[in-house]
This record gives C-alpha cells, sequence and structure tokens, in this order.
C-alpha cells in the first residue's frame, strides 16, 4: 500500500494534534480552518490525481528503494528522466491548482539528504544514511505528505549563526541525550506546515567550525511537542475566512513561522549533527533542486496568467488587438524560459556516488532568476491586459443586494454573452494572482533571493575556461595573471 | 475665506448625505465609515498642511481669477511656476501621506474644462466657459474638494459609445429639459469619491458625430440625487476593518464605482453637451495634465518606498551590501525619472489662447510610461530587499498574544536595537506599498493605461522632421514619399 | 570515405570558380582574398575537429541513411540526442573560432527539406523526396559543405511575391524545361557563399496559390553559371586588408548577397516547383532548427564574451569588484538561458512521418527571443566592463612605431604582468565582438526577426487550454464565447 | 569681435601645427587628413550657425563677464535659464549634424573651473581664480574652441595615482620652476583633440594628500610642445579614407590618446596644483555639467535615430505596421527622458557663491544613465527595425559598377519610388549610428560610466529623510540606529 487516497491523506491529517495560533488565537483542527483548508485542498490534489488514469505516470513511478509503486513525491531521482518528469508533474499540477502543493520542498529534500548522508557517512562512519534511507522507506510505503524546513529567521543577516547576540536565531541543537538531541530555534516560510505530516528540517547555509551546532538535520511529525505553528498573515485573508471574492475558488496558501521550542528529536530521525562542512552542500543541492522544481510550477502559474489575460481580453474586447498579443506573448515567453531552462538542468543533471542525480546548477539558477524578476514583470503584463476594476471591483455582496445588484449586472458586464458575474469572477482571480502575498513573495524569494541564485549561478560557471577561449581568439599568449 | 480648515473640511464633508454602498451594505454616514475615513484623512493633510507656514507658498497660491490666495488644488496652471510648484506640491505630499489626496483630478479637470469651455464657446457662441468660470469661482472661494469623474466603465471595449449594445455603457445624456438635462451611466475608478465635495464629469474617449449625446461635461455635489457610490473591494481591507497590521497606519485609500441613475444637472453647471469634437481636447488635455501630476505624486510614493527598503535593509542588518544599494539606486533613479519629466512637462509648457498653460505631451506622457513599468519593479525591488515575511509576517495580535508573544519578540527581531515590533510595523508598511491593489492598479492604470500613454507620445511627436534630419545626414535629397 | 579533411576541403573549394564581386571588383579566387579567407577557416574547423579524438563524437555520428560515420553537419536529426548532441557541437564551434561556421544553415535546411518533400511526395506522389534522399546520399558520402539561401530581396514588405511591381524580388521560377528549370532572384544575408561546396534554396515565406511560381526549392554548386556572389560590406574590414588589429586573429565572416541570373537547375535538383502550401512547412520547420541551433551557437559566443570581459577587468584591475561581478553574471544567464531552452527544445521535439525529430516550437523560439535583445544588452555589459577604448585604441601600427611606440606600451598597459600589447590585442577582440557588424546583425535578425519568433512562439502556444484553466480556477461555467 | 566665422576658425586651426600620429604615421596637418576633417567640420557648424538669424540666440548669449556676446560655448552658466538654453542648443546641433561637437567639453569645464577655482582661492588665498577669469575673457573674446582633458590612462584601476607602480599613469606635476610648471602623463578619450584650439585639462577623480602632484589643472593651445596626439582606431574609418559607403557624409569623429610628454605650463595657465582635495568637486562638478548636457546632445542623436528608424520602415512598406510604431515610440521614449530629465536638472540649478548654477546632481546623473543603457537599446530597435542588411549592404563601389550595378539597381531597391540608392544611403547612416564605436562607447562611457553615475545619483539622495518618511508613516518612532 504506497498509495493514500485522499480520504486517508484527511484521515490521517486530521488524526495529528498540532500546536497552531491564527491571527492571535489558539486553534485546535487547523485542518478545517477556513484559512487553511484551501491549502490543504492543493495537497489533497497531489494524492487524487495519483489515482487518476489519465496523470497516473506523471505523479507516481516506480522506487528502486522499496520496489514498488510510489508518489513521484517522495521518490528519489533515479535518472534524468525522473528529474524531467517531476518537471512536467509540477507544471500539471499548477495548471489545475494555480497554487501551492508544498510537497515538492519535501521531495527535493528528501533527494538532497540522501546523497549528503551518503557522503557524510563515507567520510565518518557515521549511521546518517542508514536513518535516512530507514526515514525514507517509512515515508514511501506510507505515502506521507512531507515539506522542508530550511529558512531561519536570521536576526542580523550580516552576522554568523553562533555569533548572533541571540544564539536561537538560527535553530540549533541546545542538548545531547542518550536517545536524541534537543533543538531550539525558529524557521520561517514554511508553507503549508499544517497540511502535511511531517516535516524535514536542514540548515539554512554555508556554515564554519563555530556554527557547530548548527549544522543539525532530522525528521519529525508536525504536532510533535514543542513545534509550535504560527499562521503568516498575507493579503485577500478576509475573502477566504467570508466564503466570497475568492479568485481562485478551491485553492490557496498560507505561510507560517514554525518555533522549535527545545524539541527532542530520537536519533534515528537525526541526519546531521555537528558536521558543518556538510551544511554547504546539503543546502545547495536542496537549493539548486529546488530552483528547478520552481521553473515546472511557476511555468504553471504562467500558464493560468496567460489563460486569466486572455479571458480578461476577450470579455473586454480587446483579444484581437495587437498590443494585447505581444503582451500575452511576453507572459508566454517568460513560462516557458523558466521551463526550458528547467528541463535543461534535468537533461545535464550528473549522477552523484550516491547514485541519485543532482541538477545542473548553472541552468537551474538560471531558470530561477527569470521567476524573481520577470515573472513579476508577466503579472504585471496580466494587471494591465485586465484593467483597473483589479484594485477595485465591487464585492459579489454588492452583486447580491437587491438594491444594487442589477446596477453591478448591467454595469460590469464586458462584450455581449458574458455575464457581470463570470466577469467579476475572473477579475478576483486576476486579483488572486496579482495581489496574493505569499504567493508574489514565493515568486521573488521561493528558493533563495535572486542574489543567492545570482551567487549560485556565477560558482557554477568555469571562468577561466572562458578567459582562455578569449585569449586564445585574440593570439595572447600569456598566462593567467593571478 | 478662501481657505478651509481641516474642520470645516470635515464639518462639510459630514453635512453631505451622498448614498453609498460597501460591501453590500447601504452606509449613512460613509466618511466615518473605517474603510473611507483614512483616504478623508489624506484630504484633510491638504487643508492642514495649505495653513502651516512651512509648506503655505506650495499648497496656496494667488488666483488671478477671484484675487484672493487659494488653494492650489483650486487654481488655475496660469504660468509655467504654477505647473512645476503642483509637482512639487504632490511629490510633498505623498511623502507626508503615502496615498492618495484625490484633489489632483479635480485640479487638471478644472484646468481642462477652463480651456476646452473657452474654445467651445468661441466656436460655437456658447456659454458653456461663463459657467465654468463662475463654477470655478465658487469653487475657489469656498476651496471646495474636486474630483473628477473620467472613465466609464466601456462594456465591448472594440465600439464606440453608441455602438454597444446598452446604450448606457458610456454617461450621456438621455433627456433635455429647459432647467437642465438627465444623465445616465457609471464611471469607475472614482477615488475617494465620498471624500469631496463634488465631481466634475467628462467624457472618457474621442467621440464622433454619432456619439453626440456622449459629448456631455457638467459638475455636481457628490450627494445629488440619483448618485450611487459602490465601494470597489481591494486587498488588506480586513487590517482596516480591523484596525490592525495597517501599514500605513493613518493613511489609505478607495476606489468606488459611482453610478449616475438618470441625475439632473441644471444648465449652469453643463460645461458641453453635444458639442462631440470637444471631448477629444478635453480628455487629452486632461490626461497629459494629469500624467504630468502623477509624476510628482508617485515619486513622492518612491521616495516612500526607497525610505522603507532602506529601514528594511538597515533592520535586516544589510544596509552596506552593494546589491542593496545598486537596488535602492535603482528606485531613486525611477523616481527622480517621473519628477524630472514632469517638471520638465512644466518647463516645456505652452500657454494656451484662454490663457491657462498647457503642459508638454510628449514629456508627459514620457513621464507616465515609467510609472506603468518602472515604478513596479521599484516595488518589486522593495520586496526583494525586504524579505519573503513581507507576505506571511505574523499578525499583531500574535505580539499581543500572552502566549506566544514572547516567541514573535524573540524570533522577528532583527539587528540589536530594533524590537520585533517596530520591524513588523515596517513590514507592514512594506506590505501596504506592495500589496495595496488600488495604489498598485493607479500606478499601472492611473491617467489612462500604458498604451494609452504611447500613443500620446507617438501623436505629440514630429516624424517627418525626425526623418528629414536624418535624410540631410544620409545624402538623400529625395521627398517623402507618401 | 565520408569525412573529408582539411585540405580535401580547400582542395575541392578552389577546384570551384564561382562568380564573385568585392567592394566592386570581379575577384578570381575568392576563397583566398582576405575578406573571404578567415572565414573559410572557421569552415575548416569543422573538417579538423571532425578528425580529433577529442571532438570527434560531437562532430561526427553514425548516419542511418548511407550506414556510415557522417559529419553531423550533413546528418538527419534521427533522435532527440542527434538534436540535443548538434547543440553542443555548435557551443563548442563557437568557442573555439568566435564566429560562423556556416554549414548549420545547410544541416537544417536538410532536416527541413527531407520532411517536407516527404510528406509532398505523399499528398501529390511526386518524386521530391526521391531526388532530395539521392541528393542527401552524396552530401553525406563527399562530406560536402551545404550552405541555405532562404531570406529574398523582398522588394515592399507589405505585398506577397506575387504582387510586387517587380516580379524578381523573391526567387522564383522562369521556366520549365524538359532537363530542369530555369530561376531568377536574389538571396540576402548568404553568410559564408563563397566558402561552401553548395546551396539549397528554399522560399522565404508562407505563399498562396498566386505565388505558385516562388514555392520552388532546389540544390546547386555555388559556381553555378549565373549565380554572383557580391560581397556585403560590414564593418572592421580594413582589419582584415590590413592584416592589423583583427580581433580575432583567425576567423571572421562575410555576408554576400547572391544574385540568381536565370539559373539552370536540373529536375533531380528540384525539391519542390509549384506545390505552394510546403512553402509554409518548410519554412517554418527550418526557421524552428536554425533558431535552435542559434541557442548553441551564440551561447558558445557567449562564454567568449564573458571570457573576453573577464579578461579586461583583470587586466583594468577590477576583476573582484561586486558591480562587476554582477554584470558578468548577467551576461552567464544570458548564455545559459539561450543553452538551456535550446536544449530543452531538443528533448520535447517530435518524431516526424518522415522519421526525423521536429524541435518543439515554443522553446526553439523563447531561446531566440533572447538572442535579439539580451545577446545584445550582453555586448553592452561586455563594452561597459572593458571601457571606452574599445572605440578609440590606436592601432598596433602605432605601438610598433619607433617615435611613439614606447608611449603606448607605457601608457596602454594595464594591471603588472600584463603587457600593453596583450591588453590592446583583448581590446581588439572586444572591439570585433561589439562592433563586427555582421555578426551583431545576426543576433538580431539571424534566423528570423524577432517578430516573428514572436509570431511561432505565439502560434505554438494554446491559448484555449490556459483559458479553460483559468476558467476552471476561477469557477466559470460558461463555455468560450467565441 | 567676440564671434569666429567659419573661415577664422579653419584659417586658426590650420596656423596650429600639432604633433599628430594617425595609424603609426606623423601627420603634418592633420585638420585636413580624412580621418579628422569630417569631425573639423561637426565643430565649424557651431560657427556657422552662431551667425545664422534662426540659430542665434540659441547658439550666442550675453557674457556678463566681458559684456559682449559670445559663443554660448565659452559663456558661464550665469542663469538656470543658461543650462537650459544648453540642453536645447545641443539637441538642435544633434538633429544638425548627428556627430560630436565637443565644444561642450570646453564649456562644462570652464564652469566647473570657474566655481572651483573661486572656491580654492577663498581657502587658500591663491590666484588661481584670476588667472582662469583672464584665460576665460580670452576665450571668450577670441571664440576660441576648447576642448576638455580629464580621463587618465589609470593604469590598475584599483590603485589611486600615487600608489602606481609607474607613476605616469595619471597626470602630474614633475617639476616647478619660477616660470611654471612641468607635466606628464597621458590622457585618453580626447575626442576632437586636433579639431579645437586649446586643452583645460584637470584631474579625474578623488585625490588624497598623498596624490598631490596629481592634482593639476591648466589650460594650453593644443599643438604646445610636449603635446603628442594618437589616433584612436575605431570603426568604419575605411569608409572615411575611401570616400565612399560614409553614412553621415559630412560629419563624424574621432578620439585619439594625447600624452603630455614633460609639458611646460606657464604659472598664468595654471589652476590647481597641489590643492588635492579641490579635485573632487572640480571632477564631480564637470562631470555633473557634462551629463546634463548629454541629455541635450544625445536626445538630438535619438532624434536622428528615429528619423532614420522610421525612414527605413517606410523604405521597406512597414511604416504602418503595429509593432514598428511600438519601437519608435520606445525610441522617441528614450530621447525624450534624457531630454527631460537634463532640463530638470537645469530648472533645479542651485547657485554658487562664484555666481555660476551648479545643476541638480541627482537628475543630470539620472538623465545619462538611461543613455548608458536604453539608448543602446534605442539602437537596437533602429537596427532591428532596419533589418539584416546595415550588416551586410553591397558597396557602393558595386552600385557604380558596370557589370552588376543594374542587378544592385533591381534588388535593392524597396517600395516604388525609392531608389536603390537612396536606400543603401539610408543603410549606411544607420550603420554609422549603429556601428560607428566612438560613438556608441561615448553613449555608455561618456561623462563617465555607468556605475559612476550610479554613485553620483546615490550620493545625491538624501536616504535618512525618505527613512523618516517611512518611518513617520508605519508608526515607528524609534529614531536611526546607527
Amino acid at each position: 500500500m504506497a498509495l493514500k487516497t485522499v480520504e486517508q491523506y484527511y484521515q490521517t491529517l486530521r488524526a495529528m494534534h498540532p500546536t497552531a495560533y491564527i491571527l492571535g488565537e489558539r486553534v485546535e483542527n487547523p485542518s478545517e480552518h477556513p484559512l487553511i483548508k484551501r491549502h490543504c485542498a492543493v495537497i489533497a490534489q497531489t494524492y487524487a490525481m495519483a489515482q487518476e488514469p489519465e496523470y497516473r505516470d506523471l505523479l507516481t513511478g516506480e522506487s528502486k528503494l522499496i520496489g514498488e509503486k510510489v508518489s513521484r513525491f517522495t521518490k528519489l531521482y533515479e535518472s534524468k528522466d525522473d528529474l524531467m518528469t517531476k518537471v512536467k508533474m509540477m507544471r500539471l499540477l499548477s495548471n489545475k491548482t494555480g497554487s501551492c502543493y508544498v510537497r515538492c520542498t519535501g521531495l527535493d529534500m528528501i533527494n538532497a539528504g540522501f546523497i549528503v548522508t551518503y557522503d557524510t557517512d563515507k567520510k565518518y562512519g557515521t549511521h546518517y544514511h542508514e536513518n535516512f534511507v530507514n526515514y525514507l522507506k517509512y515515508i514511501q510505503k506510507n505515502d506521507i505528505a512531507v515539506h522542508s524546513g530550511v529558512t531561519d529567521v536570521k536576526g542580523d543577516r550580516a552576522l554568523s549563526p553562533s555569533k548572533q547576540s541571540d544564539p536561537d536565531m538560527y535553530v540549533h541543537v541546545v542538548d545531547r541525550t542518550e536517545d536524541g538531541i534537543i533543538v531550539r530555534g525558529c524557521k520561517a516560510h514554511q508553507t503549508g506546515s499544517l497540511c502535511v505530516h511531517e516535516v524535514i528540517v536542514g540548515p539554512t547555509r554555508r556554515l564554519s567550525q563555530d556554527d557547530k551546532d548548527y549544522a543539525v538535520s532530522f525528521a519529525l511529525p508536525i504536532d510533535t511537542r514543542g513545534i509550535i505553528h504560527v499562521y503568516g498573515r498575507g493579503g485577500l485573508e478576509d475573502r477566504q475566512l467570508g466564503g466570497v471574492d475568492i479568485g481562485n475558488i478551491n485553492y490557496s496558501k498560507f505561510v507560517p513561522l514554525v518555533i522549535f521550542d527545545d524539541v527532542f528529536v530520537p536519533w534515528d530521525r537525526v541526519f546531521m549533527c555537528g558536521e558543518y562542512e556538510f551544511a554547504a552542500p546539503l543546502v545547495s543541492l536542496f537549493a539548486d533542486y529546488h530552483r528547478q522544481s520552481h521553473g515546472g510550477c511557476k511555468c504553471g502559474i504562467a500558464d493560468v496568467l496567460v489563460g486569466a489575460a486572455a479571458t480578461m481580453a476577450e470579455y473586454n474586447g480587446v483579444a484581437n488587438v495587437s498590443h494585447i498579443r505581444h503582451k500575452l506573448t511576453e507572459m508566454i515567453k517568460t513560462g516557458e524560459t523558466m521551463y526550458g531552462c528547467s528541463l535543461a538542468a534535468s537533461i545535464e543533471s550528473k549522477k552523484t556516488d550516491s547514485g541519485v542525480y543532482a541538477v545542473d546548477s548553472a541552468l537551474a539558477n538560471t531558470s530561477k532568476l527569470y521567476e524573481g524578476k520577470e515573472f513579476i514583470e508577466a503579472i504585471r503584463l496580466m494587471l494591465e491586459i485586465t484593467g483597473g476594476l483589479v484594485g477595485s471591483m465591487p464585492s459579489e455582496k454588492d452583486l447580491r443586494s437587491p438594491e444594487i445588484g442589477h446596477f453591478l449586472e448591467k454595469y460590469l458586464k464586458g462584450v455581449p454573452g458574458v455575464s457581470a458575474e463570470d466577469r467579476m469572477r475572473m477579475f478576483r482571480l486576476v486579483e488572486k494572482l496579482g495581489f496574493g502575498s505569499s504567493d508574489v513573495m514565493s515568486h521573488i524569494h521561493g528558493g533563495g533571493s535572486p542574489e543567492a541564485h545570482r551567487l549560485a549561478l556565477w560558482r557554477a560557471t568555469d571562468l577561466e575556461a572562458r578567459k582562455k577561449m578569449a585569449k586564445h581568439l585574440a593570439g595572447i599568449e600569456a598566462q593567467d595573471i593571478n
């Protein structure tokens, strides 16, 4: 039984009792809360579509590890094809939900952790990889939804973890016992943490010897004692709370802080504990995978942006105007660029000693750079095409008003054949896509900030080889001066 | 008594009884409603600062029309200096409020209307200009807050007003009586309509003979019978309703639809009625003025964006990082570009026959083109500098929670010396600046869409002169082939 | 004997006697002319490297058609891998030569022609495919260098071929005999036409029934009677003529007009003759292939730009300045984007009925769009990094002057350890890369203009599917209104 | 007699005997050399048009210093209007010549020198200002053409002048005598140095006490003993040497190195000698003026780019295509932006203690930033509109060939009514505008590099004021933490 049904997903989720706060209140069954449930609905799609014949091949695959068909969200990248298929699966899921299915963060961390625990054990004779493999088998066999906990709150960003005035600004080990370790700290941007079963935590940056206690990786259920989820307040929440003017009617996301208030981790769930030089490879492998993942995910969102803008152009009567076509084509280009570079990062991946494939860093980071800048421009183009009412459309409550509803039906219609209601709905979808702040911030900062992508691209480039090419063509024989 | 005090502004506003609907409900005293009152507070600043010695010279000026000192928001552009001073006044007001003071739309319409009624009377011997001058004197003497009603809802944008399947998609005259006219239709994007005393309405596009009934301009109090204001629902409203996590704590804006349900206009308030060939000049003059106005207004907002981003960089400990400086400089550049071109549009203005100065169209539209595209990029840079928490900061309610407040105080602080509370407040301001949908849509679509600005720039350019230059330099003697 | 040696390439080339004019003069042995020979040297590299063990696998492959190892420049795209390997081969060749090896145009036309002749015969029972296969076998067996003749001079671009005032503005059939056809017209942008053995000609645009005579495709040796090559004058020619200040010391390109002055083509070399509906597929297949080719070629040139800029930064002493690294990273990004989308276009290719693989049009055109715009920006960045002397470096003749040479040695040196001579050489390479007008125009217009790429991308996109996604998410049930 | 005629300009120029090397050869009468004479022709226009009634007001003005009408190229900025009029004069001159008239560099240095010598004398009681005023009177009275010598060759850019391994990499004082000083070094980018009468030299960067000897400013005739002009080799020179395919048929520019080989400067021509802290203000004032100057100059060139592109669109038959209009509008926008910010920098100028007005630095540098990046994009758009033949047009020699001329007349024509010859001429103008390397490098690096402009803009911005605005709006009371 490797694949959970939607019902099993919800059942298992509801059986958990995480500590959760939303807008200042403790919440008992967070997965049913109006601000959380639409995010669970996105993740539920990863279970539902895995059962549908049409999508099964994209959403599942044979795991060499356990010799069974597993969800692709728990499967190792055992080939270039696995990496490519992930990208296509993500484009599809974004097309279907227009939102965030979270499990890719777990998947990318699973693969990064697999490689790094392998390398750590090889160097130190530790047993992290054994722990990791056992954990992964459990995940695969039970089709567990996992997310990853990477970004620390960071305090003063100019200082390394051990140099902070408060030592807890990065998650770290505060105690070690025979049975396990105690960790403290706080992870930000923990998208969908209340909609999954487990979290795999890892460091967020390169560490030095002084930061040894910050070199820690582990996995835990999200309702482990001491883990506190604090809802992050984004835009357009009142729409979900009120159930009207929602935009994307079924799907949404939320992004909490997760506090680790002296949380106990048993040793068999520990994958790194002090081996600080492996923090950089773990972060970097995870980050490259995740930037490649974004290429599929956000291209799928770009498809929705294009669809929404094209529909609005049609509703407004300007579908055939040349500058509208030009703008739509620019939006399409941005999506295809992310997708293309992401596919290419898969093709150019290399097999690591662990057997898992690592993506091409240059191409993965190139893909992501377009998300951080041009994707926002694509949103701007969608807003430009759609028109100013995105920011000032009266509510559906007004449309339902017996006193003024007829005015809105009259004045908010576009071309003949389209009702004001449908047009208003599409305006609301555009609003959600353009002003859903947790989504937009993910476009800019998800998988690291644009500067992190630039740095990774810079490091992935063989500059010396290029300088040699130029000198050869110019007829310069002198060697490099450095 | 030309200048109202803040108290007089509020008093007169509260004495009015407009028909207003907000989120499906009829609202009695809209100017006190939590979604409206912060917009009134912005406009109140235009009255308050006019009284302050430090700002008086910017916010007021001598009216040649009535020979008294009047608010600059009611003053004709009687010199190039008037146009420049307006730009500077607007930069200042944006610095002080970070929001929208609306009266510039009225001001720009006052000037456009003055010129066009002058020209219409000259051609037809009508008395629109006399009406207009009388009205303007009333406005100036009583320091009335006026906004302009331009953008119609438009229906099928591919069709002219008279070709729409529903004739009411553009405001038009449905009846003429001895005493006045009856108008019907609906204006969109009526920013702040419930915070001002009067509206001046004009057509939104070039019109042909068939559209004669749509060539109508007039002024009315905003609580005239038949005028219905319907609140447009933007983002982040729950913050204002709840009074927490507001961002810009005192100031905000709202953008309603305004329906004209068979509204009567007395003849002395009518400034155009059928002279369709004057619709284009009116729209075009108003639009050019308003694009020049934006140069001052949005540069002032850009100053705030820069300040917010620089503060966040400081709070995060990265103020001296080179790429942060580069990004702040790009943001500064965009603000200065809008400001510079807007000032230049003033310097290059030309005196019209009416005596009022008309801005340089090429430079005014150039300024606005940067707002539509690069200003959004400036926002993106602010979001990039600030960090992902903009989209997922826990609420101040969490900070106040006895159970978890201490966690937030601990984990949401940045560099030493800055409290989590202050940092959260700045995140909220950034959120408001980046995700306040009615603001952002105004950056893109205010004063017309970017394509309208391009078209205006194209029309303002003497292409033949440029072709001649090129031919001369290339040694081509042949004349133009067309 | 499928692979020619460099000597055989030159031998066979010199045995041909094309009609060539350079700067107003008839030239007898054009391949030895100083303005042509460096272009031959580039093509010679395609022969030389095919013999080198290190590069053999990239530059050659097994032809299923003749069951022999052939140059990759004559090989059909018999798999996705063939398309990917081409991209990599081209990146390598550009790295090695910094210039244009022309044979890719022939290769892309070979593949397009193979598919289209197959489809034409299937529809009409003609024998074009048999002709084509025989011709291709000859090409493969003799390792013939082929280029393609596509772009017509076009006259008035607003008119189709048959509507031009002069019927010869597009190559067309002027007579048919028992033995073959007579063609007339003129092809522009015939890069390297005097450095190859053969040309395959095809139409340059979609044709209608009226344009039937323009639907013509054929292959001929470049010295066929009636074919006249007229050298196109680009920049920096005096450097090649004088043999000093050359920049790229061994390699260059030239781009002539080729006039077809009533040229006879025997029937077995005719691949299309009147089947106008096949003009569009031929152009479109060729164009998509060629845009994908550019992704490899120009990424390879981008590597050289990066190397040249990085070397100059080093020579100037600013290699570690942060904005220099930022700019180099932007240049790298552009190269990787073209490369990545080009590889992805290969992976997403589809097998046609003929057995040959057709690239993904959306991704191929996306790749090319970056060349047309961002590659020029990469050049600008290189020029910015390098410094103003790119446009005003004294000549090597001055360096050699006994009177002032010592001044230049003194004043044109950069950081210690780099001679003025080496620094001047690198400036010259940058100059060649930035101001070699035939190269730069190829970046913008090669493989069609940017608007052609946009149109192709637009056509390759399933807009209806995207509209459906958006409607589904917004909860709109109404079908499309069109 | 304040204004020279064209004849007097040439006469005086020919009376000078500068030491000049061109492409390795000593040249006796450089102003008549085919590579120099077209640059003289540009400068001649500054004399010619000053005599024409139509342009007189723009090109001349009343000097308060000598109480006479002088060339605007020698006039102090005695008002905001002087600064604005300069911008307009420069736009006009660029329109008329499409090239570089050099004297603006002298003019901007005259004004910077005037202010700085004033301030130096005030601090030190020196007599530089007296020297300067006397020199300026001479310049004004004799309408002398002056250029400025600023940019040193710089050697290792990471090191300050006094830290270079060779002390001569920046111009410096090597000896002081009773009569004057001896200077040594080399200035790069000395545009048009052989077409003017005098040079004013100043330091190129901020200097510290160790660099005291590099703090030197002076004026000399360009044929002073020890001054050696070495022609800088740019692109398209063979066209000027051959007198065919020239593009801009009458006007061009050249950019030499100028070596100061132990040159004697009499004390009354010395304006700074050791007062190192005044190097920064001199450079910065000069640079800001010159960036403001570029706004007029390059906007005038942009007009020509627009004219050339629009003409080519017409010749090609695509003048009414929507994307062509969009591209032309983008080009127009870039020109207007530079112009607008440049005018605004004039309006916002401030009067210095010396009486001369200093431009607003933020706006002047903003203007220039568009030249460095967007002006190159405008060129790219021109090239895109024009078409690929820009890089490969056959020579006029081919058009004149009795053998193939008729082919070119036939095949290179565009729309009916335009001869191939005219079309070729316009292609050549476009080529000159796009590939004249000394022009293009000036767009990028003239008046300092883009990073210098960014730095100046950053320094000109009051960041603290902006942070205060943001804190005020966010309700943060804490003061700045620094």
